[in-house]
């Protein structure tokens, strides 16, 4: 597969004084004696040699490929997870094949069927298909979503989250607590951050409601019940949890263009921690996810698979962003 | 490489009652006879055959796999670049092998030494490094960046968008014109709005500033030069052009703290076009950069390379987002 003039293996095992055997077996990652290694290292330095990968994937059956099958790149939390986890694969010496589905069910059922037909090492997935079947052949970790036991699922501490967030408000003087969440019908951890609110909630005897709508749903609900419960100006709640910033955001706009002040009447908080890229602060008051340590984690299960645990919630925590008091 | 009782190339010319060679032209893209491309297609598809595109990779030289050199996901311009590449990558058939820079010009010269290794078809890259070395074997298009003459560069019309600026912010009744540009030393397509709006202010004979910062500097010139040039409560200025979305964002914000409303005593435009994830609208009046098409083009010019023009500019437009008068 060398093209042209370009060094082949048999010409760094020239350079180096050493057999073809022991140049294969350090490219393949088998053990030989140190002083074979840096001779050959040096001897492949000196003459330029690559690997070709290809050639090497089929040897030792290793592709040190990833397939990271991803919703979309459009939503920063996505964005921000995909440039963990490549930068992280990068760092492991393997590689990002992105697949981005559209939050499309049949695309990503295509993209796992493609990620496998490239014999790729592992994939990492933030699938939103709720019967999606997964290839034992293939290992497979998953971010917010269970496909089934096996497999392990990374994603924040969502039901802690949920609690933080309950009790944040509680802590900045809430008396009268909301709750809206907004996403798929699947089952999925990312469910975890309404009960989370409403059981610490209920540990507090602080009164709350909470209003759930579907992804296909649109939000018009939601503005439609803060109309409901705006009395003279007053909203009949003093702190909303909201499932996700982006929600946060649209919420916080709403009710300020019903002349309610934030965070002076009403203190909302999302979720997710998105970072405004021009200003580089929290869009607003949030609960953290722990991207970085996601990524890493997610990449180390995949890697190391064995042992692995259903499910790996990572610690939260809460920042603010000017939708609460403090 | 087919694992376990996965069918085999041979069974497919069983099943389709063809010789194994037919199956190979086909599973290779060599032409054979159009019954013979229908009878195999159809035994790999009742007998759920694979292709391994491995070893597809090694046979026709194709690896059906096109790297991405990024410099970063966390700017919402490549996190989109990134999205609309890859998609379009899919829908011809090909993979992204994503790779991510940080800005780093040493990573970036890794990333391109390691997409070269796995043999890949080509490469899309948004570079950051001025003396990058692009081996003759590998295809590259560049987005926004000038390596050489030989090879593609795929852009917005940045001079068009600079001109575009300065006519708008003039047709919105701006006298007195301000220019503020931050970027990288390297030469590059994005250099030339300052120039396209120079050009488009000398042609109407209204006066303008213009302030160049490095990528290396802080911002605070800008801020500075704000400052000394506010008098009364009032700026010299009128209408600013700003050289991305970012910038113009951070300087309506000072401008705001300092009493100066936007748009009714200073009009702002930025570049890029960037479209805040919770809100849906632009986060300014902004020259929009036709992302899906330059990512449509690098593509299509990547993978029927000939005849590509050195340099591909496509057209803008400018959107409203609030920080003009229209």
């Amino acid at each position: 597969m060398q093209s042209g003039n370009a060094p082949t293996m048999k010409d760094v095992a020239r350079e180096a004084g050493v057999s073809l055997g022991t140049v294969s077996k350090v490219i393949n990652d088998i053990p030989v004696g140190e002083p074979y290694r840096k001779k050959v290292e040096a001897a492949a330095k000196k003459l330029g040699y690559q690997v070709n990968n290809y050639a090497r994937g089929l040897k030792t059956n290793k592709t040190y490929c990833i397939a990271l099958v991803m919703p979309s790149l459009r939503h920063p939390f996505f964005a921000m997870l995909t440039d963990e986890l490549t930068s992280c694969l990068m760092r492991y010496g393997y590689r990002s094949l992105l697949m981005i589905t559209n939050y499309d069910s049949t695309a990503e059922k295509h993209c796992f069927m493609l990620a496998q037909q490239n014999k790729i090492d592992g994939i990492i997935a933030l699938s939103y298909s709720p019967d999606l079947e997964v290839d034992d052949s293939v290992p497979v970790v998953t971010i917010d979503r269970h496909f089934s036991a096996g497999i392990p699922c990374v994603s924040s501490d969502n039901y802690r989250g949920g609690e933080l967030a309950a009790q944040k408000l509680m802590e900045l003087g809430c008396k009268n607590l909301l709750l809206f969440r907004i996403g798929p019908d699947i089952y999925g951890e990312v469910e975890k951050r309404g009960p989370g609110f409403e059981s610490a909630c209920r540990m507090a005897k602080v009164p709350y409601q909470s209003l759930f709508l579907s992804d296909d749903d649109t939000e018009a609900p939601f503005f439609q019940f803060l109309e409901e419960h705006i009395q003279d100006g007053k909203l009949e709640f003093d702190g909303i949890f909201c499932n996700s910033d982006g929600l946060a955001v649209r919420v916080c706009e709403f009710l300020r263009k019903q002349g309610i002040r934030i965070p002076e009447d009403v203190q909302i908080i999302g979720y997710d921690g998105i970072i405004d890229f021009a200003t580089r602060r929290y869009i607003c008051s949030t609960i953290v996810q722990p991207v970085a340590e996601m990524a890493e984690t997610a990449v180390r299960f995949l890697l190391n698979g064995d042992n692995a645990p259903a499910n790996i919630s990572l610690p939260v925590r809460f920042a603010s962003g000017g939708t609460t008091r403090e």
